[in-house]
């Protein structure tokens, strides 16, 4: 099979024309999705191959975009193995029994993908088999601390403050815990890959909401664990966080080959700071797509301009599509990042 | 009077121990705070200046720090001109009727602090008066990026979709309304100063979810105006946002002699991008405090020594103390920040 033209981007290589895809693209925004999700559950859809496989393939009929993701969440790995953790439409995933003390781990065992999640695999199944040739899969699980930030929190958090505790209070504890939610996504991801991902993203969502000192220490080496232990597979692995700007060079030294950008960090000073042999994906305003087609064009022209042409780039909102987005606007991105031509 | 410390730091002269006051120290970890708000409300206590005072005045016995805040909300002045903004617990401030167009700027008239706001101004008279020389009290307004964001999203966001698409689609209208906050903020904060404020802070709270480039062109040109109308008054001009580590430099420009740091950006970075003619105020992690005492302890020291002893700091938390906090343990930070002294 030849390289999709994003998996040649992550890997550094010059393309013909600069890749895109939107995280969160297979959601809200689309009507066929919200069409489908009116007859049945976010877990409904996640569960069943069919489904999720149609999910995941909507954004790329209607967008024209390089690259599919897996319709999952970030926690859907860690849900199979612990029980009472469900996600809440606008509330996203919530622990029943928090995750707070020793006793805990033990709620955490190795995953067995094959048996554990054999409705994931078969969907990478069926959407890499429905996939042309030069449309990637992209592959994801949650990066330990961000899937531990729910387990302690309970759900989403403003300020991590149980998270944090656990870390400053406990850190044994928290090591444990995040070495065997290492394990989880490992083995998860390496799962994806072998039924046809050919890319992973590792999702950190909320590890911005620490220092760099604080993520060397608590964060750095489980996450490292997960990238280094796709290293033998080959596939591109790519590292996000939102408004993890000042943590970019330690997400790129956790292994990553592509660090995602949100908007808050221009691509310019990014690849600056991250050197030339690390990938770079992102990275529009997600509120830049409502804005009026001229502005919306010098957006995403202005994204491109700041790469400066540069290989290693596949183009990407700074973090997800917002669920009152055009279906028609981030069409429009779409032909406007494969129309460009970078500067002779 | 003399110059009190915190004053004196913030000019980037030399003080004998290292001054501290904490965000949102009037708050819901003290229990004499949570006795008064049993029976007043939020508003109750804005509006009557002996209770405001008191409050104001509460974590100055308690914990021994070297600065008051005024007890107040970053959409007090706003809410005198406009009806239909309300502070609901938990929930901070939520407008009726959110700003959208044009038509919405004339709900905006100017503001006359000593008709809108007599009991600030009174408050102020009061703290002032009853505070000691060495304790300063510090003024404070919303910056107008912030108050629009209330106005225009209706409340608090995640992502402050509406504030950004009345940007990018009606920049004259953004322009007029962040316009007419500045010259609420500065009316509010020099009557502030004219009834005894020796300082003043502008909190950009949630700037940080802009680019550089869009703080730049939209939110640098107003924050400038406040700013640089306080110079005649020669109090120190302190100016904050939450998650803006990004934007340290452009706060900088707009014209604030002190800029406030959250915790993700180390001090000795923070110092190093600003320069030696801005005085900094921060950075310990508000979650830190509840951490195990010999942890507390090296991360006060960490903040110390990460400003390396250079004049023109004043120690704070990276953000507001969070509502669980032990006072016990605010009240050995400034006792750790106060002992320390920098190596000779």
């Amino acid at each position: 099979m030849p390289v999709a033209p994003v998996v040649a981007a992550y890997r550094g290589e010059a393309v013909e024309r600069t890749p895109v895809w939107f995280m969160r693209q297979a959601g809200r925004c689309l009507p066929e999705y919200r069409a489908l999700r009116e007859r049945y559950s976010f877990a409904e859809v996640v569960q069943a191959p069919d489904l999720a496989a149609e999910v995941t393939l909507q954004p790329v009929r209607r967008l024209g975009v390089d690259a599919a993701i897996l319709f999952s969440d970030i926690v859907t790995p860690v849900q199979a193995v612990v029980d009472g953790i469900r996600i809440r439409p606008d509330r996203g995933p919530v622990v029943d029994h928090p995750f707070r003390s020793k006793d805990d781990l033990a709620r955490l065992r190795p995953l067995d993908p094959e048996a554990d999640l054999p409705y994931v695999l078969e969907t990478v199944r069926l959407v890499r088999g429905a996939l042309p040739p030069e449309v990637a899969l992209i592959g994801f699980a949650g990066a330990p601390f961000t899937v531990a930030s729910y387990l302690v929190e309970g759900g989403k958090s403003s300020d991590y403050r149980h998270t944090k505790a656990l870390m400053y209070r406990d850190p044994d504890v928290w090591d444990d815990l995040v070495d065997r939610l290492a394990g989880i996504a490992l083995a998860a991801l390496r799962a994806q890959v072998a039924a046809g991902a050919q890319a992973v993203q590792l999702f950190d969502s909320w590890v911005g909401a620490l220092s760099q000192a604080d993520y060397r220490r608590f964060v750095l080496p489980s996450s490292r664990r997960v990238l280094a232990g796709l290293a033998d597979l080959r596939v591109p692995r790519v590292h996000f966080g939102v408004g993890a700007g000042h943590l970019l060079e330690a997400m790129a030294e956790a292994g990553a080959d592509v660090v995602g950008v949100d908007w808050r960090v221009p691509l310019d000073e990014a690849r600056r700071r991250l050197g030339p042999t690390v990938a770079v994906q992102g990275n529009l305003d997600p509120t830049a797509v409502g804005a009026p087609p001229d502005v919306l064009e010098a957006r995403v022209n202005e994204v491109l301009a700041a790469n400066g042409g540069q290989p290693g780039h596949v183009f990407n909102l700074g973090w997800g599509v917002l669920p009152d987005t055009d279906p028609g606007a981030l069409r429009r991105v779409v032909d406007l990042v494969h129309a460009h031509r970078p500067p002779a």
